[in-house]
């Protein structure tokens, strides 16, 4: 049940869409229990924001909502997979992007609650 | 302060928003201590989402931001309500629509905190 | 490490935009340890939004995520000025809007957690 929100300043092609989609499917399984097969996914592109001030660089928020909590080792992992990412997908510099891990213990699907 | 955003992949046209609205409104009532009156609604349409690796069918990502915590019972009957909205309106799949609540202690209105 | 998201029913131009850039840079020091230095914004206008079953007045959403819990006197503080801000610059009735304060213990940024 990982929800991934991805919110960049700058405009995400289909194809850096496809890519993007494919490699956070990879790398959602960093986070013990967690699969491609249960991951829902959105991007955000041309996003209007700023980062200490400033919009002349590209800047990028993602958050990652999970269902109950995870280990702050699966969470740095999966830092270095989404920083990576958005690096080379997007040419963002990872000191101009925040990753918030968002987990919950409530969550509804498929007519019911986990 | 319910706060309940519906971000979904289909287009919403104003009337289905209209009538989402409406069954929103009643729904919240659902929550103990919860009513329209205080209920503040977001849609977003034609979002870049994916599920399970694809986005070949529709799917919807709803977040129910409310003060304070409040009971399981209350939730499952909230995504039950959230589901056949969804269902009915949008022609959504439940098995595509994932709801996280999300309670949180400090909320601001009108100037002050709750 | 905090993250200003503000959500707004109304058209928000670019004068408008810095000028509230400007002046959550500012406000966000009412928060002990955070500066403009670090906070990261983003404004999203013209939202279909609507607030006790109306949408016939301007309404706001904003979400101020931040890494660690603070006071509720830090957070008291600063609905006071984020209201000013939407009311003076937007002309949005405080009465109409919501501030969530959502911390958390998880942030990637630069290609690790804090």
């Amino acid at each position: 049940m990982p929800y991934i929100e991805t919110k960049v300043s700058v405009a995400i092609s289909k194809e850096k869409e496809q890519r993007m989609k494919e490699r956070l499917g990879q790398a959602i399984s960093l986070i013990p229990g967690k699969s491609e097969q249960w991951l829902m996914l959105r991007f955000e592109d041309n996003c209007r924001m700023y980062f200490g001030g400033t919009n002349d660089a590209p800047s990028a928020f993602v958050e990652v909502r999970i269902l109950h909590d995870s280990t702050r080792e699966a969470y740095e992992s999966m830092t270095k997979a989404i920083m990576a990412i958005l690096s080379e997908e997007l040419a963002i510099d990872p000191a101009r992007v925040y990753i918030k891990y968002s987990p919950g213990d409530d969550w509804g699907w498929n007519g019911g609650n986990f």
